[in-house]
Order: structure tokens, then sequence, then C-alpha cells
């Protein structure tokens, strides 16, 4: 029987912590505020700018909204970013993205103000991760699962761990912050030979394939500790992650589920950017 | 006996390459150049200076230099900065490192564009490498790596790579480069445990320790390709490399010398580079 390393632990000791600095900042004058831009309509987005915007609510950060018609011209968007770059009263931007086709997500994301990118989609946040010197902020999930581990109180230092997914958004970020933290990483992908077997090497095992239970029981081994990264919803409605739990979770030492792990500590993750923003642009 | 993979060979093919490239610029009127900035006297800096500006000569570059006193202030700097920067005849800027310590380092990296940053020192050159974006330039002893494998028809896809360093000069960017070329990589560090078995997990070798002779007999097994980044000076003022040469030597399918190794081909790449931004300035 492995434990089961719960989101639920880790975000209410989150959303404590930016409780009290939300009171902190607004003692001061300060009210931390979200801008979430969106072009079009599309039904996940707004899924989940619901969810942000009521977790915003509960740790007490106002959210603006920026929503733009889905053939809004790329100039309209840019004008938005300029807005929100400039804007005092906006201290982290959330974009949602895949822009619509028309658009240059490249010139988008270089517009982008990277004090103000905690969704860590700018050039300077990649920079940030990569070489370790703070600009920006990290892509949300990948320091998600930092959280997880080290609420568990995980060592990582020395260990071996294997990535699996090399996406920026949440591969190649987490193989990053995970290094700057000594561990040994190793980075598996699509043309990784004989997978199962490099997964089973690692003591701690990111999923991050983005594909619905792909990393079967005969992936893992006795005493490691795997955070599942993935959230996919089957054909019966209910939703399951990289990793096939019931397969993986009589074998291994540790566990995050799905739902319930790392997704929800990711909104938080987000949330907490936004705060630190806040209190950078207060100094 | 390992296959010898002598630098001497990939120079020349690069040389050939570049003076053609230089050519066709020079009948559109245009002569690649590189600045060199240099603040201080420091004796390997002037020694590694006549090497890339002999070789600029060979492959038909102009060099301008910029040099600074050791206590030129941060202001100063910035000016130099700026004027390559605006200058439309420097298409590659080189600028030594590390700066006296009174400059701040990370100031002096963001104020030059990445599109001159030929030595990938920038948060956009990282960033480039990072998403593999094609921004600015990857650090040039990285990108002679992926040379000498290319020149040596060094399969990557699918195989195991080992890389022994962490740092943002070599062993973060080679690793990231790898993985876009679709291997399996694992980065090694002085927190890893078991090195010596981690080495041999790995079918290609990029040792880039940062160590005189660290990586012995012990880390090897047959049928590895090893490439050797390190360049240090013996008591006997002989020349070596990361890896115990003649211990690894007997063991491996192939292995870089040092000296002949990779060395003479980064400073190739640094020409290169200087080439490639004079063909992007010129479109």
């Amino acid at each position: 029987m492995a434990q089961i390393l719960k989101g639920k632990e880790v975000v209410d000791s989150l959303v404590a912590g930016m409780k009290k600095d939300v009171e902190t900042l607004k003692a001061k004058g300060i009210v931390p505020a979200l801008g979430i831009i969106r072009v079009g309509e599309r039904a996940d987005d707004i899924s989940y700018e619901k969810g942000v915007t009521k977790r915003c609510d509960t740790a007490g950060v106002v959210v603006k909204q920026y929503v733009l018609p889905v053939d809004a011209p790329q100039r309209q968007l840019l004008d938005v970013i300029n807005t929100v770059n400039i804007d005092k009263n906006v201290h982290g931007v959330l974009l949602f993205r895949p822009l619509p086709k028309h658009i240059d997500s490249n010139a988008i994301r270089a517009a982008l103000l990277p004090a103000k990118d905690v969704d860590g989609i700018t050039d300077g946040s990649l920079a940030g991760v990569f070489a370790n010197t703070g600009l920006g902020f990290p892509p949300c999930t990948a320091e998600a699962c930092m959280t997880v581990l080290a609420h568990y109180g995980i060592d990582i230092t020395g260990r071996r761990v294997t990535v699996v997914g090399r996406s920026l958004v949440i591969g190649r970020p987490v193989a990053m912050m995970l290094m700057h933290k000594n561990a040994t990483i190793t980075i598996c992908h699509t043309r990784t030979k004989d997978l199962p077997s490099v997964v089973r090497e690692g003591e701690i095992v990111i999923a991050a394939a983005g594909q619905s239970e792909f990393l079967t029981g005969d992936f893992f081994r006795e005493g490691q500790i795997v955070i599942d990264v993935g959230i996919h919803v089957k054909s019966d409605g209910s939703l399951c992650g990289d990793v096939k739990f019931a397969e993986a979770e009589p074998i291994v030492k540790a566990i995050t589920p799905v739902p319930g792990g790392v997704g929800g500590v990711t909104t938080c993750v987000t949330i907490k950017h936004v705060i630190e923003a806040a209190k950078k642009a207060a100094v």
C-alpha cells in the first residue's frame, strides 16, 4: 500500500500562507491582482478561469478579466499586453494558450514583462528556470511538483529522478528545478528506448507524458515515489492521470492521485506567484 | 583501440564552409565582423583572443577590439555594449568573463542583443537553447560537441547520453541540444551518487566535469563514445582533459583527444556564429 500524496493538504498549507501574505500586503495598501487574458470562448479556458477566480477569491487576490473575440487582430492583443504591463495594479498575468492561428504566439510572449509572467511563458522566465537566476516565474505545474515533494518532506539531493515528458510547460522545467536541488535527472520522451526500464531506474518519477494511463505497472518497482502530472477525462467521464494508478499503487512507496493530486496545487501556485509579484513590486 | 575523434578534421571541414560563406557575403558587400570586449589584461583572455583572431583571419572575418582598463566603471562597459549593439558593422560579440567584481555581470548580459550574442551568454540565447526556438546562439562549446558528433556520423536519436557537469556554458546547454536531437539524457554533477555507474549507463558520454583527469577507467565500458570537453594544464606543462585518456581509450569505442579534440572546434563555432549573424542581418 503506497502512501497517497494528496494535493489537498498541500493546497491547505499554501492557502494559509497566501492569506497571511495578502493581509500583510493589504495593510500596506496593496491588493494583489491577477490579469486573465482570454481570446475566444473555449470551454476549457472558461472552466479553468472559473477555478482560478474562485481560488483567487479565497486567497484575497483580485481578478481582472480581459476577453477578446476569437478573431481579434494581433495588434489588439498586443495593446492588452501593453496595458497590463504598465498597469501597476495588475501584478501577474495569465494568458490562455494556444492562441488563435492568426496570432504569432512568440510575438505575444515577447511582449509580456517577465516580472508579471506568473505562468512562466516568456523567454525571461524560461531563461530563469534554466539558469536558476530567479528571473520571471517557473511554469506553475513544474513548481507544483516541487511543492508537493517539499510538503511531504521528500529529499531530492543525490536522488535519481526520471522525468517522462520534455514539454516546456512541465517536463523540461521540472527537470531543471530538480537538478537545481541536486537531483540526478534523466529526461525521457517518445524516442526513448525501453522506456519502462528507464522509468524503473528513478527513485522519484515525474509522469508528464501527456497520455492517459500511459505508465502501466511494468514501469514501476518497489520504493519509488511517483508524481503524476496528467489529467485526462476517461470515456465514462471520470478523471485519470498519466499513470495507471491501480497498477502502480500496489508497487510503489508513494504516489499522487488523479484527481486530488498535483492539479489543485498548480492553480494555487499561479496565485502564489501573483502574490510574490505584488511583493516584489512593493519593494 | 578506440577510434580517435580528432578535432582537426572537423575544423578543416568547418573552415572550408566558412570561407565559402564569407565569399558569398563579401560579394554582397558584407564583411562579417566579431567585436571582442575585454576588461583588463588577464593572460588567459589575451591568449584566447590571439587564437580567435588568428582563426578569424583564416576565415576572412574581421576582428574589432574593445579593451577597457580593469577598473573601468560599469557605465563605461555598458556604453561599449550599446556601441556594438547599434553598430551594423559588428555582427557578433565575444565578451570575456568573469568580469571584475565591481561590475554586475547580469546587467551586462542583459544589455547585449541576443542577435549578436555569438557566445550564448544572454538570457535570450539561454531561453533559445532551452526552448529550441533558435533565439540567439547556443554556447560554443556545447555546439562544438554536437558538431563533432555530427561530423563523425554518430547517431543520437534514442541513445542514452550521460552528461557529466551542469554548468551553463556546457553541461546544461549540451544536454538540451542532445535532447532536442532525441537523445535520452542524464545530467550528473558533484552531488550524483555512484557517478562511475551512471556514466557507464551512457552510450555517449559528455565529460564536462571541469576537473583534470576526473573520469578514470572505472567510469567506462565497451562500446561507449566519449566527448571530452576539459582542457587542463598538468604540472609538467602538458595538456589533459576531464578524462584519464590512457585508461579510457583501451576500453571505449571512440574518444576525443585532449589536446586536438573539442577545443579547436569551439573557437571555430564562435566564428561560424559571427558569419551566421552576418547572414541573418543581411536578410
